[in-house]
C-alpha cells in the first residue's frame, strides 16, 4: 500500500483538473457506523473528508500524525500515505481490516471505513451541571443590578399635535422616566428603520431592550409589549475543551440552569496552538473553527431552551469568558498572530457585540460582552476568574490557579497582580483519557483503592452507576494509587503489582479500576500508563508555573494567604490529596479554596453588573504578564515537578508518602 | 379608446395569473427616442414601466394625473385609462398620434411611445457651482478644527517580547501620542477582523481614520500609509429639488469645488408629500426613492472626483443637511408617519453612519453626519441654516427665511428660537418652469423689460449666451413685468399688452422674454401664465409664513434687526425688488442679508467642527415649532399675499407701484 503510489495520485490529480472529469474522478467514502456517504476528490485527506461530512473525529495534534487519536478502520478499498515518514498502519485484531490514521491517509478510490467509538471526538452530549452557588456569586457588592442588557416595558402616550417628539425621543423619554441614569441613549440605523412600524404596530405599548456598550446605552430592539416575558441572559465559559452555559434571570440575578458539552473544535486540535495551526493549513479554517464553537454553543443553548421552556427572544444578554484564542475564533478574528512570537492578539478590550454578529441562537440583538484579555495567553477567562475571586480587591496576598487545558496562575492583591500561563493540557478535563468524563451524573468524584482487599471504594455524582471519573476523582485516584504503590513516584504502573487489576506492560500497561460488571457502561474502567503520564505532566506544568511565578517575585509558598483552585474540580476536591500528588504547593489547608468554574462565575458577574464590567477592564490594566515560554527555570521546574509530588520532597513537608 | 375596456383588462389580468401564461401575456413597450424597449405585464401603469426602465419622466403630482407633466406620445398601439374620471387625451398637432398622461395609462398590448423632451424629468446634468465664500463660512470661531473624521499617519513600532500590547491598543497609543483628546477610542468587529493583516501587510506603517460618533471616537479604517493622500470631506445639501455637493480639504478647511444637479426623486413627485404618497403606493417605493437620491449624490460626487483627480478612498467624512423626509429617504427610513398628522419623524438626532450604510461612493467607512431635525417639517437643513447664520448666538432679533421647495422661517436670538414651515413649491428653484435653470453659466441673474423700446436687458452668469433664468432673475423679472404692467397685481399677463411678446390667452398666455435668435438655446425663452401663478404662490406662502410667525409672537416686521434670505438666490439678488414683489416684508434694506445656500454652509461647519456638531444638537433643543398647517390665519394671509406685493399695500410703504 505504501509502494510508489504518490506518482499515481499526481497523475489522477492532474487529470481531475481537466474540464470534463469532475464527475469521473469523484470518489465515494462510506462511513459505515455513521451511516454517511461522502464524495471526495483524489488526494483528499480522509480526516478532512470526515470532518466536512460532520463526523467529529478526534485530532488533538491538529492532523500532524502524532496524537494517534484519529485511528480509523478501512474495511474495503485502500488509502495512500500522505507523508511516508509519518505513515502508520496496523491490522485489526481479527485480521480482517486495517487500522490507519485518518489525518495521514489520502483517498484515491472508493472506500468503506468505520470510525471506532473512541475516535469520535468529544462526547457530543450536552450535560446538565449544577448552577453556580456559594461564595463566588455573591451579588451584594453589585447592587443595584445593572445587567448588560435590560428590558423595559413602556406604555407610551400616542403622538398628538401638542406632543410631536420623534419616535426615538419618545422612547428615550419613556426610558428616562424609568431610569434617569440611562443617558446617553443611542440606536443604530437598523433600529431606526424598524422604529416607526414597531411602535405603531403595537400602539406604542412596547418592550424595549437597552444594552450598555461601555460608552453609551444602545437601544437594541423595540417589540410589542405582549412578548415581554422575563428577560434572561447567558453566562458562558468558552473553554478550549469544555463549554459551559448558564442561564440567568436578568431581573433577579437568579441562576436558572446550566449545561455543558465538549468544544467541537477538539476535532481540529487538542490545544489552542494546534487549532491555530489547523486554521493556517485550511483556506476556510477560521470559518470552520468559528462554526464549530458557534454550533457547540447553540447546541447547549437549545438544550437549555427546550429544558426550561424558553423562547429564544427572551434571551437579551450574553457574557462570554474565554481565552484569547477561543474568543478570537468565536468572533471570526484570525488568531495566527497569537501563535507567532511575540504572541499579539488583535485587541485586548472588545466592543459589546450583537448576538447576530457571531450567530448565537438568542434574540439577534442581544448584547454580547467579551471579557478583555491581557495578552495572547492571558485571556478573558482568567480576567473573569480574578473578578470572581475578588482578589483584585483583597488586602491579602492571593494566588489563583486555574487548571484548564491552558493552566493559568495569578498572584497579587488590590495593589498589584501578576499572571503566567502554562500549557497544562486537558488531562484533568478528561480529554484523551478513556476512563474520564465531565463532572455530571455517574461521574466518580471520590476514589480509594484498598490494596489489601483489592477493592475500589468510590462515590459518584447523584449516586448513579459509575460511568467514568471526573477531575476531582482523578486527583484522588492518583493519590490513592501512589499511596498504595500501584504507581511509583514517576507515575509508572507497577505491572508486577499483586493484583489482576495491573496488566499489560510498558506503555500498554493499565490498572483496572472497575471491572465490566461493576461499571455503569458494562465496559471496564481502566487507567492507562499513557493517561497517567498526561495527568502528571498537567500537574507538573501547573506546579512549575506556580513555583516560577512566586520565585520571580521573591516570594515563598508560605507567603500566600489565600489560594484559589479553579477549573475542572468541584467543591468536593480533597485538598490534602491535591497537595499530596503535587498539583498544589504545600500550604496550610485552610488557605486553599476550591472555587470551581471561576471563569463562569466572573461571566455571571459581568452579565449582571456594570461595576463588574468596569472592574474587568481595571484588572487588565493592573495585571502584568510573565512569559514562561522559553524560561529555563520553568523547564527545570517542570521536569522536577513531573513526580509525585515533586523530586524535592522537602518542599512537601506535609506529604505523608 | 375609453370605451368599456376595463372589463377586458380584468380578464387579461386573471388570465395572466395562470401558471403557464407569463411569457404569452408579456407586453413590449418601445420608447422610441430613448432607444429603450421594456417588457410589461397587462395592466401595468405606463409611468411605472418607464421609471422601471430608468427613464425619468417628470411627475410632480406623484402619479395623481393633476400636474400633467408626464405627457407622452403614443405612436403605435393604444393604452387604456387607469381611472376614467381622470382620463385626458389629445391628438398631436400633426394629428398622427395621441398625447396621453403616462401616469393614467395602462398598457394592454405592444405599444411604441415617445417621451417629449419636456417630460423628461429633471435636467440630469451635473453643473458646477461657486464654492462657498463669505461671511457664512468663517471658521475662526471653530479653531482648532475638529473634522467629523480625521486621518492620522502612524509609524508604529513592531511588537517585541517587551512590547506585547494588542494590535488595537498599539493603534490607540499611537493615536493618543498625536492627539491626547481622542479617548475614548472604539472599533467595531469588522475593523478588528481586518486589523492583524492590515498592520502586518504594511509593516505597521498605517493611515488610520477616526470618526467622532458623538459618544466616542471610532477607528473606522486602517490602511497602508502609502495611500495616505490629503483627506477630504463632502458637505451636502440634500434639497427636495436640487442637491449640492461641496468638496472640502479636511485638514485646512479649504472648499475645493462644488457641483449640483436635480434630485432624481422629482420623477416620483414634486414635493415631499407626493413622494411619500408614491412610496406608499409602490411595494418597493422606499427602496426606489432611496436609490434615486443615492444615485443623484453619486453622480455629483463622481463628477467632482473626475474633475479634481481624486481617489474616492481620500473622502473620509460626509455632512448631510436635508429636510426630514429627504434624510429619511436617503437613510432608508419609512417617511409615512411624517405625512400623517401629527407628522412624527423616526428620530430627531441620528447616529453617525458609515458611507456604506447608505451606499455613498466615498471610502466605505467614511463617517456620515446627518443634521438633527426638530419635527417632520423642520429638518436638518434648517438647523444647518441657523448654525450658519449664527442667529442662535446673536443678541439681535434675527429672521431666517429659506425659500426652497419647502419654505422655512425661523425667528429668534441666542435666548430662544421659533420656526415654521410652508409648502412654497419649487418654482423659484425653476422646477416646472420651462424658462428657468439653476444659477450656473448662462443663467440670467438680472432682467429688466424696457416697455417703450420693447427690449429686454439682462445679465448672465459668466456672460454666457442666455439659456434660462435662475431664481434671482425670476424675482427681477416679476418686478419688472409688474412695474411695466405687462402683468397686473394678481400676476395675470395682460394679453392685450402692445407687444408681440405677449401672446396666447388665459392659461395659454405667455410673454416672450427672448426670441429664438436672441437665446443661447435657439428656442424662445418665455414666461407662461402657469409659471407666474406658481411663482406668486411660492412667494405668497413664504410671506404668509413670516407674517403669521411674527404675529404669533406679537412682533412687527420692524422689530426684526437682521433678516437672512437663504435658498435659490445668489448674493446678487436685488433686495429692493424682492420686497417690491412681496417675497420679503418691507424692512430697511440694510437689515436684509442674502446668504445663499445656508444649509450647505451649515453642513460645511459641522463637517469641520465638533463644536458646530454640538451646537446643532443644542439648536434642536431650543427651537419651538409652530405648525401652520390648518392654521386659519395662515390661509387668510396666503390668499392676501398672492398679490404683488400684497392686497394690503399699507404693509409695503416702500413699494413703488
Amino acid at each position: 500500500m505504501t509502494s510508489n503510489m504518490p506518482a499515481l495520485i499526481t497523475a489522477v490529480r492532474q487529470y481531475s483538473r481537466g474540464t470534463e472529469t469532475q464527475v469521473m474522478t469523484d470518489i465515494t467514502v462510506t462511513f459505515r457506523r455513521c451511516g454517511i456517504t461522502a464524495s471526495a476528490e483524489p488526494g483528499d485527506v480522509l480526516l478532512d473528508v470526515a470532518q466536512r461530512s460532520g463526523i467529529q473525529i478526534a485530532s488533538y495534534c491538529g492532523g500532524q500524525g502524532t496524537c494517534k487519536q484519529c485511528e480509523i478502520v478501512v474495511l474495503e478499498g485502500t488509502v495512500e500515505p500522505k507523508d511516508p515518514a509519518r505513515w502508520w498502519e496496523e491490522a485489526t485484531e481479527d485480521g480482517t481490516a486495517t487500522l490507519v490514521l485518518a489525518c495521514q491517509s489520502l483517498v484515491t478510490e472508493d472506500i468503506t471505513v468505520e470510525v471506532p467509538l473512541r475516535a469520535l471526538a468529544a462526547d457530543p452530549a450536552v450535560r446538565d451541571v449544577d448552577v453556580l452557588t456559594g461564595e463566588l456569586v455573591d451579588l451584594s457588592e453589585f447592587l443595584p443590578l445593572t445587567p448588560l442588557s435590560r428590558q423595559f416595558a413602556l406604555a407610551l402616550s400616542l403622538p398628538t399635535h401638542d406632543d410631536t417628539v420623534s419616535d426615538f425621543d419618545r422612547i428615550v423619554h419613556g426610558l428616562s422616566d424609568q431610569d434617569s441614569e440611562l443617558a446617553p441613549l443611542t440606536a443604530d440605523l437598523r433600529l431606526l428603520r424598524e422604529l416607526p412600524s414597531a411602535l405603531r404596530d403595537s400602539s406604542f405599548q412596547v418592550a424595549v431592550t437597552v444594552t450598555d456598550t461601555g460608552v453609551a446605552n444602545e437601544i437594541r430592539s423595540v417589540r410589542p409589549v405582549a412578548t415581554a416575558d422575563s428577560s434572561l441572559g447567558l453566562a458562558i465559559d468558552v473553554g478550549t475543551s469544555s463549554v459551559v452555559v448558564q442561564l440567568v434571570d436578568l431581573t433577579t440575578g437568579r441562576p436558572i440552569a446550566a449545561s455543558m458539552r465538549r468544544n467541537a473544535q477538539i476535532a481540529y486540535g487538542e490545544d489552542v496552538i494546534s487549532r491555530i495551526v489547523w486554521t493556517q493549513q485550511h483556506d476556510d479554517g477560521l470559518e470552520r473553527m468559528h462554526d464549530a464553537i458557534r454550533d457547540t454553543l447553540n447546541q447547549i443553548i437549545s438544550h437549555l431552551y427546550a429544558q426550561q421552556g424558553i423562547d429564544p427572544e427572551q434571551v437579551i444578554a450574553v457574557s462570554l469568558a474565554g481565552n484569547t484564542t477561543m474568543t478570537a475564533f468565536l468572533l471570526g478574528i484570525d488568531a495566527t498572530t497569537i501563535r507567532r512570537t511575540p504572541h499579539i492578539p488583535a485587541a485586548s478590550a472588545l466592543p459589546v457585540l450583537a448576538a447576530r454578529d457571531i450567530g448565537l441562537a438568542t434574540q439577534p440583538d442581544a448584547g454580547v460582552f467579551c471579557h478583555p484579555a491581557v495578552s495572547g495567553f492571558v485571556g478573558g477567562d482568567i480576567i473573569a476568574g480574578i473578578l470572581a475571586t475578588r482578589m483584585h480587591r483583597s488586602e491579602e496576598l492571593c494566588l489563583l490557579v486555574d487548571v484548564g487545558t491552558n493552566g493559568e496562575i495569578v498572584i497579587g492583591n488590590r495593589d498589584w497582580l501578576m499572571c503566567a500561563s502554562c500549557s497544562a493540557g486537558p488531562a484533568f478535563e478528561g480529554v484523551g483519557i478513556d476512563a474520564a468524563m465531565p463532572a455530571t451524573a455517574g461521574a466518580i468524584t471520590s476514589l480509594e483503592y484498598d490494596a489489601q482487599r483489592d477493592t475500589i471504594q468510590y462515590e459518584t455524582i447523584y449516586d448513579q452507576p459509575p460511568r467514568g471519573i471526573c477531575g476531582t476523582g482523578l486527583v484522588e485516584m492518583i493519590a490513592s494509587l501512589a499511596e498504595t504503590e500501584v504507581i511509583d513516584r514517576t507515575g509508572t504502573i507497577n505491572v508486577d503489582f499483586p493484583s489482576a487489576r495491573a496488566r499489560g506492560s510498558d506503555y500498554e500497561a493499565e490498572f483496572v479500576l472497575l471491572w465490566p460488571d461493576e461499571s455503569g457502561t458494562e465496559e471496564a474502567i481502566s487507567i492507562r500508563q499513557h493517561d497517567l503520564d498526561n495527568l502528571l505532566r498537567s500537574k507538573a506544568a501547573v506546579l512549575a508555573g506556580i513555583t516560577v511565578l512566586l520565585g520571580n517575585l521573591g516570594l515563598e509558598t508560605t507567603d500566600v494567604q489565600r489560594m484559589y483552585l479553579a477549573g475542572a474540580f468541584g467543591g468536593s476536591l480533597d485538598v490534602d490529596k491535591a497537595v499530596a500528588i503535587g498539583l498544589l504547593p504545600d500550604v496550610p489547608r485552610d488557605r486553599i479554596h476550591v472555587v470551581g468554574n471561576s471563569a463562569l462565575a466572573g461571566a455571571y458577574l459581568t452579565l449582571m453588573s456594570r461595576k463588574a464590567r468596569n472592574e474587568a477592564n481595571e484588572i487588565v490594566s493592573s495585571l502584568t504578564y510573565l512569559d514562561l515560554s522559553g524560561d529555563a527555570r520553568f523547564m527545570d521546574e517542570f521536569i522536577a515537578s513531573d513526580f509525585i509530588p515533586h523530586t524535592d520532597l522537602s518542599r512537601f513537608p506535609s506529604a505523608n508518602m
